[in-house]
């Protein structure tokens, strides 16, 4: 039943570590090639945790743009297209738009769409550490959504924990 | 109005805490019993939370699917039929999806609308901890949407400070 | 080729700091007023940074509310525009809901919409710090948006970290 709480923890066995606290941070530059396009950083994301020594924690994957989104979804071609379509159909490019008008914006990029497409899907993602490996399901990657491309995109990464 | 930046804090007291930093995880099971259904995590991501040690930090909750979302809003069964409303006819079930498509992907599930929900909810929420429990307002709640069910899902939990 | 993945960093440089971890709180009220209005708390939540002594760690900014949402964008009095709008039609206010039914609910307040839009924006917002400041691309602030207003929101923010 909907209404019904979740009471318990079916396995509530903790898992534990202390240690000295650390931050380690890079940042990591993706040419895009369309003007939206997704790319997965798993294998960047993971390389990073394994090489900062942080056993447990945090990693956080952040996009320092208002048009390029960070997410988690599966990384399949069928999906990839899917997600585009329904990208492209849910934020109409052509409606108007102040942002996209000369007399209220002085930005000639015509991207108010990807502006909204961002605001929906995020631009911050935080990921579990543990194991010195990011914690991802079996079909969880993570997306880099370009949504006013081509450009090079700037992403930070921060591993955070002991 | 709205262009009016907020300029002030209006209670600058700050607390602070220091001490040895933790990192204290668990996995929790969700059994879901419908296609599309809202589960209520608070209870259980409050008692881990307490029994993690963990006074001031965040707690992590994070679904390890790509169509099982975590978020936070009221728990109350008029508004989660509304969500589930809202949910089921924002993300059209029936449109012709590749992901769907046996020419295109070897997934039988028919679960497209579900990876869209997921994308556009999330399946990470990380929350402040602060005296030993997660801080919520007054009406939020931690809200499970098993959006291809049912199944049994995995949720991981993080607690991390001091 | 959207299904490529990113293969390399391509600056593998890594900063490493390491110390005594703390964590800093505050809360801050904004008073809305409207029903929907966004505000730019950027230079509040960078304050608040600036004066928790955490240099390198992260930030989160949590609406205590569930008709009240926190995200990223770009602070343009058109697209600030733009975005009510969007969000104005993305989520019908005036279609039936359960939540705006008193024979199905005890809330006076007809804000099923509200919900709905706080649903997709997120109530919670992780920011990464470095050298004392907040993480931001030259674009980004940090936005609430108020869905049901005027009223008092209470905003809690808390820097983690070294």
């Amino acid at each position: 039943m909907a209404s019904a709480s979740v009471k318990a923890l079916d396995q509530p066995v903790l898992d534990v570590a202390t240690g000295v606290y650390r931050v380690v941070s890079t940042t990591m530059k993706v040419q895009s090639d369309g003007r939206e396009e997704l790319y997965n950083l798993s294998e960047s994301v993971r390389d990073f945790v394994k090489s900062s020594g942080v056993r447990n924690g945090t990693v956080m994957v952040s996009s320092l743009h208002t048009t390029c989104a960070i997410f988690i979804n599966e990384w399949q071609d069928a999906l990839v297209h899917d997600m585009k379509t329904y990208l492209a159909q849910a934020f109409n490019k052509d409606m108007y738009y102040r942002h996209n008008d000369p007399a209220w914006s002085d930005c000639d990029r015509h991207n108010a769409d990807s502006h909204l497409r961002s605001l929906m899907l995020g631009m911050n993602l935080n990921l579990q550490v543990a194991d010195g490996d990011v914690v991802l399901g079996e079909w969880q990657s993570i997306i880099m959504a370009e949504l006013d491309g081509p450009r090079e995109r700037t992403i930070r990464l921060q591993a955070m924990g002991i």
